[in-house]
């Protein structure tokens, strides 16, 4: 590949989509953020990304770009579609047939967990690893899962959907129809929904009951566990708890070297890591005790949805022709 | 690879060693089984093993040993090594060593389980599959996941035991120290003792009143099924459920084509396919609903564990050479 080469990575998402032009390294030459504006639908969205991507590219003459690495909620990697996912209510979208229309460069697509998993493989910590899992805690829970030095992507192309594996038979209510799910345990929103079950559950004090509950944002679950707050701390501990109990499961599939944590819910550090660990390690296997290391992601998070999507191009640009 | 060219297929179990030369196409040439008396230890058991695989050569002349492929509990891909399984007594066992004493040619180690996922990928099914999934259910639970074609070892090594995954936290305490393992309850042990605690359970009439509970075996829990005895019945509907719920699981992992069961238990076919599969389908997350068949394997089971030894190094001859 050439120095001057490029290519344009792009994360749709439910409320904002970002993209960038990456090079080889994973440098963002430059990037923009508009609002996806859902409601609009496909037919209005494509056009105006075309327009806004191809004002990014006027100052980057010189370069050339080589391909478009798409990250996108229930994308499918065979079939370069985005497939109906709960957050994005566009049904079925064929992505190849709507970019063909302005680029004519050679296009991938994935779900954005996935995207993530990509970006460490090319540009993070991942590069010197066979076996990792990326986990994104978002408002869900994705997972991306790289072996032998590939992301799998299964037979269906949608491999990786360790959010909706059951913690809790007959649970709560996940988006997906099932009762239990992972993500609606351990994620910003299953954060907070579980510090308000603690707060009808238990008596202590908390400044989490100075505010309406419907007011109450995992932010502030985050904030109050920083001071202290039993009730938060404990929230915090629930959910490190489950997380780190059914990642144990994932090893016990796959044997990652790493499993690197990414996402919003990150950022409280050892409120969210410690527990986790703490569970990943009780409930593990004898033989992967001690093999498994519980990392933040090594790509900063403010890049991490375009370099990911660039890094997805990138690699399939440089795969073996079969 | 010619066509007098054979490996040495060997699975060491905790009761019988079986052991076969393996043509490239899958056909067994020469086999025998011999007791592994483990409580002699590896010393004297490598030396035992090498005169009966070379009293079984001998009319073979005119063939050529290529490559020993060796299933063993807790067998070691990377290190050829047998790691302290439950089930044989031996503690660490460098068996490339042991080997090397009595054969000259490439040597490859794994789990039982893994073997099998060999021989479906080479001389099975899975030929023609980029990705499935092998569960062997015998007294415990084993399994080979394969990804992109390829077997995976994972970080450790140990990647694909599933039977190691929670299914009722504090629940059955397991061989390997955890408690609620899913082979605590899928395998013929399992459904062994969930037929006891139906005894105890219910008052509904049974044959397998009949004998002392300490006498009963899974072979009288499948017997008394097929007469319709409904403490056996409901056994098996107990095991399909809790197996087919754990199989959805795998499948978020890496979405396989099919699984493959395998081994004693699936002698019983629908008592215990018909479970599994409504739990396995009732469990999906949507995307994966009519992805994954349920499936027995396609090796026939008398040779698969020589067949799967052997497709093993046959599968490492021919890798090539990085």
């Amino acid at each position: 590949m050439n120095q001057m080469d490029l290519v344009l990575g792009i994360d749709i998402g439910g409320t904002n989509t970002t993209f960038g032009y990456v090079d080889r390294t994973g440098t963002c030459m430059a990037e923009d953020t508009m609002p996806t504006l859902a409601e609009e639908g496909p037919a209005a969205f494509f056009p105006r990304l075309a327009e806004r991507a191809g004002a990014l590219w006027k100052p980057l003459n010189g370069y050339r770009l080589v391909g478009i690495g798409v990250g996108a909620p229930n994308g499918n990697y065979y079939r370069s579609t985005i497939e109906d996912p709960p957050n994005l209510p566009w049904g079925f979208v064929d992505v190849r047939a709507a970019m063909a229309r302005y680029w004519d460069v050679p296009l991938a697509v994935t779900n954005d967990a996935n995207a993530a998993a990509f970006g460490e493989l090319m540009f993070g910590a991942g590069r010197n690893m066979r076996d990792f899992i990326v986990i994104t805690l978002g408002t869900g829970l994705g997972s991306g899962v790289v072996v032998n030095g590939e992301l799998v992507h299964g037979h269906s192309g949608f491999a990786g959907e360790i959010g909706h594996t059951i913690v809790e038979p007959g649970g709560r209510l996940c988006g997906c129809g099932l009762r239990g799910c992972l993500e609606t345990y351990a994620s910003a929103t299953g954060l907070l929904l579980t510090a308000k079950e603690l707060l009808s559950e238990r008596p202590d004090p908390s400044t989490l009951r100075d505010r309406p509950r419907e007011d109450l944002t995992s932010r502030d679950v985050h904030a109050a566990a920083l001071e202290g707050d039993s009730i938060a701390l404990e929230a915090f501990e629930r959910t490190g708890a489950i997380l780190g109990r059914k990642l144990a499961e994932t090893v016990a599939h796959t044997s990652p070297e790493a499993i690197f944590l990414f996402g919003g819910l990150t950022s409280a550090g050892d409120l969210l890591f410690a527990p986790t660990g703490r569970a990943l390690e009780e409930n593990l296997f004898h033989v992967f005790r001690g093999t498994v290391k519980l990392v933040p992601s090594s790509i900063p998070m403010g890049q991490a949805a375009i370099l990911g999507a660039g890094a997805l191009i990138w690699r399939e640009l440089e795969r073996p022709q079969a």
